[in-house]
């Protein structure tokens, strides 16, 4: 069997940790197993360097901001290497250059394009570990690039398609993914599998275990993904194809805190106002999640859409300067709050139920936004914690 | 016209220093020259990486000592490129995976093979300075490999080389090459040029400007060498092939203070013992300096060497387990003072003259070696500073 490994920054941040995770890649070997482990920077190592970086030129071009990224990496796997040596089996790191790991151009934000696969499979045939550089690249002109958020996940995956592992498993500092977050949800029970679809949902709405990118990547290529702990040897959560769709209709609540809703109140109602409006936005590089369009009074209409906190200050400064409008509403004071199943649309009532869940407890529902697989609510932040229990516990998702 | 310069660790510790020789670099660029800079990892950071491999293993693989090593000067090179940018001129940076620095497989102290210059002449001629990792190279094998001490010189020298440079300019921390130790000798003299010879006896006799590495290599394909300082702008020296040999005769005076003196008295007078004697320590790798032998009492000999303080216990433990000898002395108070000059010996005398110095400042020569350009005395340690400044005064080196 081949597995790939990923372990992220917090994971290598010491010494000990990086005992631990050879330790952990070891008995997978000695299983008669092939190993391939991915690394991140040790812990917040990236972040000097960029604080390094900027203490130079406050704007560094991309493309030496890349070439100074990679030495994080480089540093966890070449540490990593010793540690497995020193233990007595016999590891191997790579880079981006040594595996070739071929990407797209865009420094800083680059995407696979292709992984030659001779070296490491020469390397496994001699019955070594091989420890892989996570998050980095190297383009068409022979730079380093990076793979941007979620960069080593995503290394990861694509290593786990491009070899046919018969898993990756993504080690993180959970346990799995849960019905709801365990710190807000007391009775969340993980969930021994989810959908590729439902964990794109997850991590969109802020589950946070994994980003989007390998989600999406391990659906297109079919990677069996496992989710777990790196401080524990639990199951963890199996991400694959939906099969049991009908079963499992709500596989998880979800809230996301970083969401504020911006109101732009009596605009003239005529065709290419709502095209206007979000092409403003869009040339500012602001992401809007939720839109909601109403006919407001006489002649004019209503448009409420959610963001970023961070973006809606900017979004209600570019509104101010390109429409005309009655009145303008920013509050930061919301959260989102979903519920995510495979199969949800195909039952009927799961959305009216959540609804009724959110009236018993007497909580307003400010915006509403489906999808086919989740069913989102925006409500006042104060409210979040009991919304997301209340909702928990009527589709009663902390038992089996 | 083409330049090759190359900044130590000292000269790129912090973004003061930084900025410095980004300045110095982009004078150059600004006359119109192309300007390539080879730069050494960051102040101590070399030294950084091994305490940090040496608590994970302490007795590492070299290969991935050499993944980890390479990182130092990535950083260097990165942060340079920012810092150029910054003050609006083109920079690229360059490892030895892009450059295409091809080496022999030996990690730790491997030896360049060939160059590839595509990527640096089409940069360069896009105008851009060029900065590239220096210590660093990669082998048949794909993997890094470094090129022990010194490493940088070489690299900057071959580069000098393999790309036809008008000249190497190695930046360091003294003015140029000087007749003595200017804390040693008060009215020492920079010299404006010396001949690679020269500069190789005083490179191993401590002179400690140039590694030997990187002069022989210079020397081969006759690269002009300039050794200056990277804190003023003052001209330094000039090291090329020999010219002016009959007019210069003593170059410089130069002294070791790393020396210990072994002595083996009374080994047995047969075939094969000094043989014996050296191979035991060549086996543990000890280098050995002066080697003198004597005929001693009745049917024995004696043979005293020379070699660093650090060996010299190593040594005698060594040879007390392998040979019969009577007694056996190390004595670790003692310096090598050598006179160093093209031409020396067709010029009689040269020698005597040094001897003359001596006796007249009532030093005493414990042992003699010569070579064809220079002659070494060892004498008692505390004499140093003395011998020096009398024989710099007897050879007249503080006038031109």
């Amino acid at each position: 069997m081949l597995v790939v490994k990923k372990f992220g920054g917090t994971s290598v941040a010491n010494k000990e940790r990086i005992y631990n995770v050879a330790n952990r890649c070891i008995e997978e070997y000695k299983q008669g197993n092939d190993v391939v482990v991915v690394l991140s920077a040790m812990g917040k190592y990236t972040d000097e360097l960029i604080t390094m970086a900027k203490d130079i030129n406050e704007n560094p071009p991309k493309r030496e901001m890349d070439m100074l990224f990679t030495i994080g990496e480089q540093m966890s796997v070449a540490l990593m290497a010793m540690a497995m040596n020193k233990l007595g089996v016999p590891a191997i790191s790579l880079n981006a250059f040594q595996v070739a790991m071929h990407t797209t151009s865009v420094y800083g934000n680059a995407r696979l394009k292709r992984i030659d696969c001779e070296r490491i499979k020469n390397e496994l045939e001699q019955r070594k570990i091989v420890i892989i550089t996570g998050f980095q690249g190297v383009n068409k002109y022979d730079d380093y690039t990076t793979l941007g958020r979620g960069g080593s996940d995503t290394t990861a995956v694509a290593l786990a398609a491009a070899l046919h592992a018969d898993k990756c498993e993504i080690y993180t500092d959970v346990d799995g993914v849960y019905t709801a977050d365990p710190r807000i949800v007391k009775n969340a029970r993980k969930l021994p599998q989810v959908t590729y679809d439902e964990m794109l949902e997850l991590a969109t709405l802020g589950a946070g275990v994994l980003h989007n990118r390998s989600v999406e990547l391990a659906k297109k290529f079919g990677v069996k993904l496992v989710v777990r702990s790196s401080l524990n040897t639990n199951e963890g959560t199996i991400v694959r194809r939906g099969h049991k769709m009908e079963k499992m209709i709500v596989s998880g609540v979800a809230c996301d805190k970083d969401a504020a809703r911006v109101a732009v109140i009596g605009l003239k109602d005529e065709p290419g106002v709502a095209f206007k409006l979000f092409n403003a936005l869009a040339q500012a590089n602001i992401n809007i999640d939720m839109i909601l369009q109403s006919v407001g009074r006489q002649g004019t209409k209503d448009i409420t859409f959610t963001c970023s906190i961070n973006d809606a200050d900017d979004a209600a400064r570019i509104i101010s300067d390109s429409m005309d409008y009655e009145s303008l509403d920013v509050n930061k004071e919301v959260s989102k709050v979903s519920i995510v199943g495979a199969g949800m649309q195909s039952n009927a009532g799961v959305a009216a139920k959540m609804f009724e869940a959110l009236y018993n407890a007497n909580i307003n529902i400010r915006m509403i936004s489906t999808s086919e697989i989740r069913v989102t609510v925006l409500i006042d932040e104060k409210n979040t914690d009991r919304a997301m229990n209340a909702i928990h516990d009527k589709f009663d998702l902390g038992n089996e």
